[in-house]
């Protein structure tokens, strides 16, 4: 498969790179970002973190604003960060919601026209992406997690429950825990997977939960000022489903904070130090 | 005088905010963000360190992508970063290029008309923005230092050099060091200062070290892939100078590293703890 780079640039003495490649799964060119650590250097093989992010988001927020790259390049860690959507698709109203189409694929396969055509995204992180990566960059496929913001929380979540060897570590910074049972989430799945319900289970976080909790430890961090956190995040929701299945997990509630990168900059080191432990 | 709050938020237990308030010398509303460390509190004063920004930036880059709120908190420095320029003054061309006008004040009075009624970023920088922070903000106004990046180190360097015992520790990264020997430095210097290339030299970090060197220690980081390095940054000239004037000082040439944030965020921890050596 063939990949663009788009820029490469020395950051903490590794190299932050952002690139383009023609999808055969979202049907048109994708972008994301890679930052690798200096450690994958000489043909020596790092372990992988991926970063989905939250609605609005392209790879570039979390590369620019994070301050992650510091701490991955201490731990050795790999860190992917993929586009939120598809682009450019042309359908209508693509445009016209920050919450649905474009910056808002939600990390599921639609089922829906227009969308199901190219809004493949879980396929795409799951599948096409990192075949790509292994491809082209010097990645330990067997040592890999996964984490993320928002819409990119609820991607990580459900992405680890349904591939829990694959993405052996995850965490999430304020989570979207139950998207079946909030504004965005319902929009979404509405428009993407359909009018029955009991599709959307496979893309909930607390439904699958409850179906099969996996080993690793769920680590969040939620701000206690979130203006998202009772209408659209609803941790309360998750930590129950947690609490019910026996699913191991780690819930701070961050006072002050809100859900803004401020709020992502100041635990990101927390949460590249959780992947390690079980990673490196 | 009055300040308005446009946003603030928690960041590694601190305050990140951004503020707006009619400027005299500016003429008009100027914009600029403050970051407060964890230990500004309870009426304790803190040590700041004014960061200046390069062409096209306004407050928001450096306190989105510079990761330096990290380190500030740790070592108790309040950070604070004006805008570039006065904004939206109807002045012919203002919005045209770049590298005059609109982010590109240059930091220095203009003496040319139309420039010359708002385009004060020197006065405002040295005089009324530091007197609005000591009403507003708990800062130890006898314990400051200042930094900043390309056109922002040229104006660092240049206001530390003039005001060596107000501004008691300075650093730049890839600082435009000797602006009147620059496209940028006399395209901007011609326009805001005239033809008469004396005067020049009172804003050119270059002829106030052979004037009149200070007893700090300049320290400069400089990538070397960095595009703007031989024509527009120039800081061999610089180096000369310091070694002519015995102006204590310390240059790193950075292998591989560029001119962008990916840079500054390398290293902005070394040069916080710089001005902390100084200042706490």
């Amino acid at each position: 498969m063939d990949l663009t780079i788009n820029s490469q640039q020395r950051c903490f003495e590794g190299t932050q790179g952002f690139y383009s490649h023609d999808s055969a799964i979202c049907g048109g060119a994708m972008n994301f970002a890679v930052y690798q650590p200096p450690q994958a250097k000489d043909g020596a093989k790092v372990p992988m973190v991926t970063f989905l992010s939250g609605l609005t988001c392209t790879e570039e927020n979390f590369t620019a604003k994070a301050g992650a790259q510091r701490v991955a390049a201490e731990l050795g860690l790999m860190l992917l960060m993929p586009d939120t959507s598809p682009r450019g698709c042309g359908y209508p109203g693509e445009d016209d919601d920050y919450d649905l189409g474009s910056g808002a694929g939600f990390y599921l396969d639609a089922t829906q026209a227009p969308w199901s055509a190219r809004y493949r995204m879980y396929s795409y992180i799951t599948r096409e992406l990192p075949a790509l990566i292994a491809e082209h960059f010097p990645v330990d496929a067997g040592r890999q997690g996964i984490f993320g913001h928002s819409m990119g929380g609820h991607g990580a979540l459900t992405i680890h429950l349904k591939n829990p060897g694959v993405y052996r570590s995850v965490s999430a910074f304020a989570p979207v825990c139950a998207p079946s049972q909030c504004p965005w989430g319902r929009k979404a799945f509405t428009a993407y997977l359909g009018e029955d319900e009991t599709l959307w289970e496979d893309y909930d976080s607390c439904a699958l939960i409850r179906r099969q909790p996996s080993d690793a430890k769920i680590f969040i961090d939620q701000g206690a000022e979130d203006p998202f956190l009772s209408e659209q995040l609803k941790p309360d929701l998750l930590v129950a489903a947690c609490e019910d299945a026996g699913q191991h997990f780690e819930f701070r509630m961050q006072p002050d904070y809100d859900h803004s990168y401020y709020f992502i900059q100041t635990f990101v080191e927390d949460h590249l130090r959780h992947h390690a432990k079980t990673l490196t």
